[in-house]
């Protein structure tokens, strides 16, 4: 049996461990709150506090319109794209901040179009897939007279034919935890002529991606979950160098063709020339105070540089999520709990998902009251996400400690934990 | 002659003077700066530094997920589009706040596509309107198999036939703010079987604004000018109910068919089914800091309500611009400019532009050295904004006072100020 004070000695341990103090839990933490929501909405960065005290105040308040050249907010989301770009394998001048994940999809996906293999019919994606890419995908596929085909895990490789344009994917699913083998999955589907589109929206900050080894085409991710960039924080996208240059040779554009990826904005020409390379991939003003808190985000993730970086991450994470899995077996099997996340590591992201079959969501609701945040998602999915950064292993004991106390104590069957709320 | 005296004189008996503590001009006043620049980026409300500080600080920092609910993060977006509705002569739950105008317009030309008379060609506007909208247009009308016709102001008229399917314009022009009859232009249009998008960036907040009784069609505007949302702030999109109710009717979707503008985004279903109403033209995830920050912005639009509302707005604004106009008349009719704003009061916004034939640039430059801040719009455009809420009407006699400075010193000659900036 896995003791309170096992976990207390791996977080003595833990070389990622100073750097909770990046983050602004002391409420949490008053509260006997333990957050394991993370993949959700992302832990504030202390330092986003004070920096978006000093955009809105200084920048903003007294920078006023000058800011747009003494603050450097015109360049505010190609920087950030390049911040970012360390954590997911790709280079400089290739990720563009901009728009929400849902928007930035619709553009990469008329970017697969325009480099995919002419006369290809379907787009193939998973059923399990986050609801967002699937609408997108839905209606992209309508309007281009290409066949939405929707499968389960298992049967994508069969579906990778000569009739398959675009295989559109999240590396993690946000229910299960499951992760792809990106680059065994990418070579597979360009053996079939496919063109991938990756979203990261449960990989950016949580586990190593490595886009351009991996021989990816596109790529879309989220910047409020693990990289902690705040509320509906701006998202990203980024398109393999090979396609860039494509697009410029034939100047082609994607439909959002707003003026700020125009070649030249500032000369207010009535005609569209894209901008070179990702530029084109942005398109109105950009929101500036919500960029500057995704980069004090992001700057969470990279001081995990001096510590062993996305390897003591990842390590962090798998051990985190092996003691919840663990936890689970000894403290809570015999209340009906299926754990749906992959025993292997190598498949998994850093989320742990344990199902059940008639009561997830009120069980949700009675854990949160006794303090552990996490997540439901029907129909019966208790979802709890793992950040190496702020989560620690007596976090992890703790959460099981009172889940087993909410099911021992069965008090998960008050009735005011049946109703259920607008969001969850 | 105008005298500065007769300028405080009309301030001391202004009704909105109240307003101008909301704002943070403390900055600006002790620098000595006049800002003549609102209808590019509105100043810093008060309201708004507080307000996001509890937003980060309290809704993200201690409330973390929970805030979706808590917060009523939820229904925020349609929540400040109810507020917002109030300025622009709209309905409750007809306007929503999301993405950029950039992105309100792309589906607002494909929401008009939906009710445009079927078998018309073209798509009409302004070969002087805002370049975005332009851009937008442009790709839009190539992959619809539309003519996209841009025409002078003067020409729209006669472009009213029977192949107009949209004409799309922007209420008040970004460079000379002329302000179209938006009852008479959308009547011609519709008497020609044209469905009309108005743009609003330069109108809401700053003149009075009927969107139904012009019987308009769609419309799209920015939360960042004469709003006061802050750079970068979410844009609005607003559909007349009667297409809401066709749209319905049809289960008509627009391409950026994101989660939260599924009729049911909590349910996680695979297939796309829109939500009622307005609600279908959210796309992803809001940006909860930034439309907390819009709200402060519009409530100081609101606030106006006690002192004479929109019409006490408009009464200020047109003099405020009068004034302008005729201070240049009076100081400044020997340095070579032409006033390019109507000299009519109805057929301005709350700008005047001054165009000069080579040197705008850098007059603009010593201007701004001399603590007034308008802008430059390429190739001759000094543009300034009015914005009755701040403004004063001494501020408009020293703005004039020392660009005539600048004028006869020459220092504008200066060969600093001859360097273009990224933005100006």
């Amino acid at each position: 049996m896995i003791t309170r004070e096992d976990c207390i000695r791996q977080d003595s341990g833990d070389s990622l461990a100073p750097l909770r103090a990046l983050f602004a839990l002391e409420g949490a933490d008053a509260e006997g709150v333990i957050y394991l929501d993370g993949n959700s909405l992302g832990v504030l960065p202390r330092a986003a506090a004070r920096r978006i005290g000093e955009v809105v105040e200084g920048e903003w308040g007294r920078g006023l319109i000058r800011s747009w050249n003494t603050a450097g907010w015109i360049t505010l989301s190609q920087r950030i794209g390049d911040k970012l770009a360390a954590l997911i394998g790709a280079g400089s001048g290739e990720v563009m901040v901009a728009d929400s994940t849902s928007v930035n999809l619709f553009k990469a996906l008329n970017a697969a179009r325009f480099v995919m293999t002419p006369g290809r019919t379907r787009l193939i994606s998973e059923v399990t897939n986050f609801p967002t890419d699937l609408y997108i995908a839905e209606t992209f596929a309508r309007e281009h007279g290409l066949e939405l085909v929707l499968v389960e895990q298992s049967g994508i490789a069969a579906h990778l034919d000569d009739r398959a344009a675009i295989l559109m994917l999240t590396h993690v699913n946000y229910r299960t935890g499951f992760m792809h083998a990106m680059t065994e999955v990418t070579r597979a589907a360009h053996n079939a002529g496919a063109v991938v589109i990756w979203d990261l929206a449960h990989s950016a900050g949580a586990v190593p991606v490595n886009l351009r080894e991996a021989g990816a085409d596109f790529a879309v991710g989220c910047g409020y979950k693990y990289l902690n960039g705040g509320p509906g924080a701006p998202a990203f996208i980024w398109a393999h160098p090979s396609h860039l240059t494509a697009m410029d040779r034939e100047d082609w554009r994607q439909p959002l063709s707003g003026w700020l990826g125009h070649a030249a904005p500032f000369d207010f020409t009535p005609h569209y020339r894209p901008a070179r390379g990702i530029a084109r991939f942005i398109c109105g003003t950009p929101p500036v105070i919500a960029t500057a808190a995704l980069e004090c985000g992001v700057d969470t993730v990279l001081a995990a540089g001096a510590h062993g970086g996305m390897t003591a991450i990842r390590q962090k994470s798998v051990a985190l999520t092996d003691l919840f899995m663990q936890l689970i077996d000894q403290r809570c099997a015999a209340h009906g709990f299926t754990i749906v996340t992959p025993r292997e590591a190598d498949r998994r992201g850093s989320q742990a998902s344990i199902a059940h079959p008639h009561a997830g969501y009120a069980i949700t609701q009675a854990l949160i009251a006794r303090g552990v945040i996490g997540d439901f998602r029907a129909p019966d999915i208790l979802r709890f996400g793992f950040t190496p950064l702020y989560t620690r292993f007596a976090d992890v004991w703790d959460a099981v400690d009172r889940l087993a106390a909410v099911m021992t104590s069965g008090e998960w069957r008050d009735p005011r934990y049946a109703i259920r709320a607008t969001v969850t």
